[in-house]
């Protein structure tokens, strides 16, 4: 069978904008990747790579946006929101996974999302380290990684005793409610990993995991990513079936029938 | 000051060999790493990726072995012990972190290690989706990632209040003891953080974390990253400051203060 080609992409302009986006944040973020911290001089100067480069990375790409897209709104994970004059807003965060970050793993990402009337419609994560870069918009999911392109596609896994389920830290479910709930997921599936961050759904967009599951999400954890899930085939929202742009408690599964009974078992969690 | 002198190095030609391993284990591990898995038929045939990597792996490893080494010895994670004719033994796991590796995520390693008389001389962990090698022997411990190569040095965190502690899932901690002496660890340290596998022994080399703390691992899972933790400044050890040669609770430290700090929270958690 030849390769389907790639169809013309409705929203390729706000999608090289995301990209161009990207390429002004990985400069700043893997600047301060992996350098030394003196952690005896920390305490007293304040100073924390991390931080740093996350505010150097939003900052360049605010000054883009406000060169090339200056009727766009921009909500930011570190500086505070601009109300833009049109139906777009951009939606950043430098670096999603910090934890990772400190610790030296590939897994962290710079996510950018772009909404058009309350609606992600392109979404980005950029790893800076590994060179790979996920984006999907309503013309597909896409993978860029040494000078290769590759289309996301979502696992067929249709049952929930074959499904691999991820999420960042058993320390994002608070109260007795959020963490049977995920218990009772974790004990049906075949196999559940924690530390994921970002890097989590674009493997499960890649087709490699089947679930991500998790809590206490801010809404620039997951708008971003929801263009990338869904043009590759996979389904988000919150646990109880709602819009997930907001954050909180999110689903995210390869397909619908695995969503359908990964909500059912963590709902009837939540209830007994 | 000026660079300080890479010293001669007494096991050279061995570390020499430990690279040709790697080499020759990185073609066989990428082939099918993020290769689709049919899980529809996974059950019908058996057929598992990861599997026939690490068999193809160490089969490879092993051949190289028996041509450029005949009298070494050679104990594998997947294939029969071969018992050598002279003082060397080589300890090959051709994917550690074969759940990382499922997953699509680029913390699993090829780990290759040289005993003499019962002692880890030589190290090596290549990660061959990232390009990174990190490798240790009694000349230091280095990394070699993008055509550079850099010396390796753990932290200088000497507080287990500012320490980074990872640890590659809470499942492996059996029974109530080992649980509440990595909970007791887990309170007092500034960060703790699932999902690391030979990865995090990595970090902890380079300077990026300050702890591992492991429970239930083979001899192979440990043997071939002492040689890198010891070169670059960091503590290896059981629990209970054992030899770690063969595995089980493994505590590995930045510094000699932080693993006696962590190793009297271990203890006296187990004991209370």
């Amino acid at each position: 069978m030849p390769p389907k080609p790639i169809e013309p992409a409705p929203h390729a302009p706000h999608l090289a904008l995301a990209h161009q986006l990207a390429d002004v944040a990985r400069t700043k973020t893997l600047r301060h990747f992996r350098t030394p911290v003196r952690v005896e001089n920390k305490a007293v100067d304040g100073f924390d790579p991390v931080t740093v480069a996350d505010v150097a990375a939003e900052k360049a790409m605010r000054q883009l946006l406000k060169r090339l897209a200056p009727d766009h709104g921009v909500s930011g994970e570190e500086l505070a929101d601009t109300v833009g004059a049109g139906r777009y807003t951009w939606v950043l965060d430098p670096i999603d996974g910090t934890r990772a970050y400190m610790a030296g793993l590939p897994l962290w990402g710079t996510l950018i999302g772009l909404v058009e009337d309350g609606k992600p419609i392109v979404g980005l994560m950029d790893q800076p380290f590994t060179g790979e870069r996920f984006f999907g918009s309503p013309a597909g999911a896409f993978l860029t990684h040494g000078g290769q392109t590759l289309r996301l596609k979502t696992r067929g896994t249709t049952r929930l005793t074959e499904a691999t389920l991820m999420a960042t830290t058993p320390d994002m479910f608070k109260g007795r409610g959020e963490r049977a709930a995920f218990g009772r997921l974790e004990a049906t599936v075949r196999l559940r990993r924690f530390g994921g961050d970002c890097y989590a759904y674009a493997m499960l967009a890649a087709g490699h995991i089947d679930l991500v599951v998790e809590a206490s999400l801010k809404a620039v954890d997951i708008v971003p990513l929801i263009p990338i899930i869904e043009a590759a085939g996979g389904v988000v929202s919150t646990w109880d079936g709602g819009d997930p742009l907001h954050g909180g408690r999110i689903l995210a599964a390869a397909n619908g029938d695995l969503h359908r009974d990964a909500q059912a078992v963590l709902l009837n969690a939540a209830l007994s």
